[in-house]
């Protein structure tokens, strides 16, 4: 199953001399495990609010493991969820699921949209005051129909998407296998650890589009947090070797709905008495990307679907324009908010029709400590594998990660956002999306690693 | 199944003592079949070049009443039609077809959208002279869902829609009953013609977006005819009882499909790399409407429909826009078309963007015939239903019928569009249109009457 | 002085024998005066609420020709004026004219704006009773830079404009003539009628821009009219000796002033804190081109004139844009002139800016008096110079005459629109206008004509 | 003359025991003519390429003082100046200079805005190989009304500008002044300089609008340079004693003057016939403003100022858009100003006009070169009035001194822009700017500081 391309490369050199026996001797063990779970994952990819297979595929293997799980109400808060599909989309994504296997029990568990995994284990010796790590990893794929050609890996390999018009073209599928791979290393290892330190894992729902971390906030996720790590693969870092231990400069971002409503008319008989919604929404598209540039820093707003009207020969009385907005600060961020949302209602004004404006995902700007960006690169000694570690770089975007960071930073606690170098078959978010799977465990490795470092000096 | 609200009205006057008995007898058969064909038709709705059950209903009725047919090629220009859909719509609309009991046969004339029916019969003593009369209906539907509410009267007396999204609410259901009732009386009484007389019917395909007359008149439909009746239910004449002998002022149109191709790009990382077709399109909406007034007569624009973009932090790359150009005469028709594609190729360039523009339908400007209106008047006296005749009206919209016109009047004949008032339950294109039933039988009688009055004195 | 190519013309017939003798004489007489005339009003032109010079002349005349003279805030309402230019405009204007020579007592009587002339006369035996005829001529000339060229007539004779950039472009200098050869011939006269008539001239200021009609009907010009005339040289009367006895379709009209204030700021150190004055009154054009046209009859829409900003490198504070909008009936008139303003308030709101929203200038749509026009089409029958008299054409444009032919037509009388047709060297509005001089005579007579008639025939 | 305000403060520690005695002693007798050169130069304000009282006052005292200078067309490549006005305006600054006193023959060295002076002096013991320092100043005011209110120190001290419309409200009379102290104390003083030093001083025309450097740079004035300092008053520099050795960041800048050309016609007669400039240069400005934000760095884009149509009842046929774009990198700059030609030929497109494209000014991106910046901060020790020294800041927005940096850089040369702090009453550009003349001293001793410094080590 694991094909001879991958099978003939030189193992990576994953760990040191240094290394604990157990963990080196663990690591050895894990190669094909990683890879079996990230191309399930990438076989059965779900989009946000619907990951019943993959937070059922993940929350039972945890549990099987040992790790104490939260689910439902007290992982999520239900209201906090921005974006949430149609009902009609959640069921049937959900009566795919139970078709490919999904235990009823679980179903009833995710059911709505409710898809977060939280789990926590102690580690070491017991202990009432040891550190708090959180690890946090996406779920969700994105609505991209994945390359079918013979030159791209997945068809070759055969773990190509199931589900037509549905890809993990951003790693998600990755990062879930690398938790996983942790998940299982500690669970089984938990004696080893000198020191004690309680772990958290959350799988979260819905990341693409901002949606999903929000809610998790709300449900007390990061409560208690001392550190909080999150990880991408590839972005600045595309070359297999390269890490940056903490990245800088997330965009803030918010994403909206603007929903237009006009009045039809027969456009050749009476067009006066119409209200025309399509040409507010592109009055408000054009108006949108005419907002000032701002002198404190860069910003982006970018009105990037546009559906409107019914029919050519009445007046559009319908349309919906879904849009972002970023800024590299959250004055910025907050201020373009506020001129988006001013400019889309003086569009509907200009052409006299309503319009409610939804917020369909947010996250704030946010950069990684810089003393736990030193510690990682500390740790990311430990793994050759890494030739060219960097304590910091440019993001560039925006993940909702950073609400995650900026929640923690304000409790006093420290985040860092890792990117795990890789060369990519194709740029994110397009359909020949790809990674190398050979850093898979390296990641894990590192992670290992960053376990003991911090059970050993908490600060 | 005819309603009790129906069968309790009393019968109208449909002929007066000067009608004919063959004709006042067979009259009186006619309106149970009427009713049921109508209600067939509305029933199994179909859109424009799909109208595979309708056509396959009509012709096989009209080859049994002796009607000589012509179909396929013979009948439709294939190059010359509009708006033809997608291959993939047109096989689940033939399956469908076939899985209400089209006989393959039938499938196999009609296949890729070949829809049309010509039939022809000769009335009276023999005569290589005669005149030819053409009589025109249209047969599609519209992309509406018909109402469900229980006061909806195809509800309640259970003929509404079967086929979902789909909804004859612009008559073109009572427009083919009529015409089948007068193929059924023709083709009984041919005999008790006492002049000759030509009569061509021509069930026409997709007249919703002008997209079907053309590619009749290109395959000779209208070749050597002296008169041309169609005719439309309700519009400006929505009372039971009006007639209008001859609708005028058709509105020439054009239906034009921009499909604007820009480049993607990410939003936040390289938006400079984008070229952004939902602005293009966007400026395109705004400036067609800012198209000109002409100081020579009403003309009419509307960007209908807008769809661009795919993701909301992607630049979009895609976006078509479909839109309509109306004018009062040649001269502003041909004008705002040429402005109109003007305007979508300079939005397109502002905003670095590749376009095509497809046309998608089309119909002249015309008027009915003086001479033709003042005969159908004179008939109209012949139908005391009809209380409240007048010779003209002003149409005050579009129809591709106007192609039908336009050409005929150019080959030296007359043509005319009759409007039969009726009470409607909502306007045209609603999904709570209905018209009243009780105006089908004295419509086929009017057409009667003018068939004889044509062979009795030809111009 | 008079060129020789219009002394070598021959004397076109002005009159027939039923034409009484002592006007046949008088109006041999007029020609040279009233082309000298003419062109001393076409030489001092002056813009509206300025015309010092020009009612200074007519006035003086009309005095001491014994007509009793109204002026000031009785032949002027100053409140009801529209778009009365800038103090320090009028203070220059009337220097001028004092430095031509107008006498400091009118200076005075028409200080401020004020420069109505309303001139009252009764002809023919004495009599409460007598009917009431009001003619109606404007005075005021364009900015617009005369053509300086050889062959435009005005150069060849010396008459060009001596007022740079100003002209009389629209023939208000030969209207103002024309009445004032009336005036003369009615004083000389005023014994030779053989029935009663009160005649009332009205010399309005600031036709142009639609502003001047409505203030001189508040100080009650038209009360007690019972026939209103007006009178317009070419437009769709292009050709010397046509006649148009009465225009029909004056478009009604409003002349709005839009001006924008956002706020300044530096372009490159802080934009964002600018609120956009010229983008405001850019996307308000825009928008305003795009008001949907109305199924009820023809509108028209002009933002003319955008002024906005003061360098380039600061956001744009100001923004001054100004427009009219026409329409056919007074529905489409008022629907139109609503919407304008709706759209200019939400470019502004888009754009963050404050508008304020001044009316420069209106008239209601119009139409001349059938019975009116009947009786003028008699009258044309006395001059037979024109070979070409119609009862009625399409105005096409907007007067604000109209102003006063709804008002009289309100109060129960009649008024009309003469177009008195003459081949033109130029359109109207354009710095090579010029009218065919002929035409002033004939016209003279056709009004001494209509006099008589009147006071013959009341109603 | 100087106010007592002024007299009162403690004289500001201009220099440290270890200045040479004899620029110390000259350093104090040059505050009351610095403050009166200043005042003079304030108090005449000429707009860009129409500086000839300026030029002609500078000159006659540099030549004076035994500086060689270069003038007319040696020290201005006459094509290459950019944004040049009209004749007629240069024809009335000319006349305006010469009835203050200019004499005839500096105005016809300046004449038709030939007014650069570039003054050359050779300082120390003779020498071929001696280093080249260039001091550079601007000249030009802006078009401005000063403020006239009493709590404006150059109202209250009686030196505010006698032009009315213009005024010096971005420190050039400032610059100026201090490169005439400099150039005094050079000339006295050129035997006092232990090491040899060529020194050129080059007074730039046309500043404002970014139009003057590039002309002067063509005429040689930058060649050989070894070291150039340019110096702004105030900007991120906003409190007295602030210094900052090298502004870094200038933004690159083009600025575009857009001329749209269509066709007029009647707006009611037949509008179709126009052909709308106002919409297009309407479009254009919004176009311009929705260029898309760039991922490499910040960019600019104002439209600021719009002059289009003549009258509201015309279809305007001419528009006038007058704009800049900035961009932080040459690459940013150069794709902007490419994106802002093709956005305003295609809005042309879009509304059927013509349009001609002038580039009225250009500056590139630049940054102060590191080492001198260092130098400077040694320097400035010497000036303890100076307590706020900083190597570098951000400039933030443009200059076209720029220009100038990038061509001494790219030879080989060093260049920076001293940032001079200071107390402002308002900001750069607003009627009631004015700067704390006590800076002007310290401005003097610290280039008369670096002049030694620079000839004692060259490099």
């Amino acid at each position: 199953m694991i094909s001879a391309a991958y099978a003939a490369t030189t193992p990576p050199p994953l760990f040191t001399p240094s290394t604990p026996r157990w963990l080196a001797a663990e690591l050895r063990t894990q190669e094909t495990p990683l890879i079996l779970w990230r191309r399930h994952l990438h076989r059965m990819p779900e989009l946000g609010w619907m990951e019943f297979g993959t937070a059922g595929f993940l929350a039972a293997k945890l549990l099987g493991w040992g790790w104490r799980l939260t689910l439902g109400e007290d992982a999520l808060c239900r209201a906090a969820r921005m974006g949430v599909p149609p009902a009609e989309d959640m069921r049937r994504a959900a009566a795919r699921a139970a078709a490919e296997g999904l235990p009823p029990e679980w179903l009833s568990v995710f059911a709505d949209g409710m898809t977060a995994v939280r789990a926590d284990i102690h580690l070491g010796p017991e202990s009432r005051d040891c550190p708090l790590l959180i690890l946090r990893t996406d779920m969700d794929a994105l609505a991209i129909n994945e390359c079918r050609s013979e030159d791209h890996l997945p068809v070759r390999e055969a773990f190509a998407s199931l589900h037509s018009g549905i890809m993990h073209a951003c790693g998600h599928d990755g990062h879930a296998a690398i938790l996983l791979g942790l998940a299982r290393l500690l669970a089984r290892h938990r004696d080893d650890f000198p020191h004690p330190l309680a772990v958290r894992l959350l799988f979260q729902p819905a990341e693409e589009g901002a949606r999903g971390a929000a809610a998790m906030i709300s449900a007390g996720a990061l409560d208690g947090a001392d550190i909080l790590l999150g990880m991408h693969i590839g972005l600045t870092a595309r070359r297999t070797g390269q890490l940056v231990c903490g990245a800088d400069g997330f965009l803030g971002t918010t994403k909206l709905d603007a929903c237009f409503t006009g009045c039809p008319a027969h456009a050749a008989g009476a067009p006066e008495e119409g209200r025309n919604a399509l040409l507010a929404a592109s009055a408000a598209a054009l108006g949108l990307h005419a907002i000032s540039r701002h002198g404190e820093g860069q910003t982006r707003v970018c009105a990037g679907r546009l559906a409107a009207g019914e029919n050519r020969n009445a007046i559009p009385a319908h349309a919906l324009l879904e849009l972002e907005v970023r800024g590299a600060t959250q004055a910025t961020h907050s201020w373009l908010e506020a001129e988006a949302r001013r400019v889309i209602a003086g569009a509907a004004g200009l052409w006299n029709c309503d319009v409610s404006i939804t917020t369909a995902g947010s996250a704030p700007a946010a950069s990684s400590d810089p003393r736990l960006r030193a510690r990682l690169l500390r740790c990311a000694a430990a793994v050759p594998f890494f030739r060219e570690p960097v304590p910091a770089a440019a993001f560039g975007a925006s993940e909702d990660f950073s609400a995650m960071m900026e929640a923690v930073r304000q409790a006093g606690g420290q985040a860092a956002s890792v990117l795990i170098g890789s060369r990519l078959a194709g740029g994110h978010h397009t359909p020949r999306f790809d990674f190398d799977e050979r850093i898979l465990l390296p990641a894990l490795s590192l992670l290992a690693h960053a376990c003991l470092d911090i059970a050993a000096s908490p600060s």
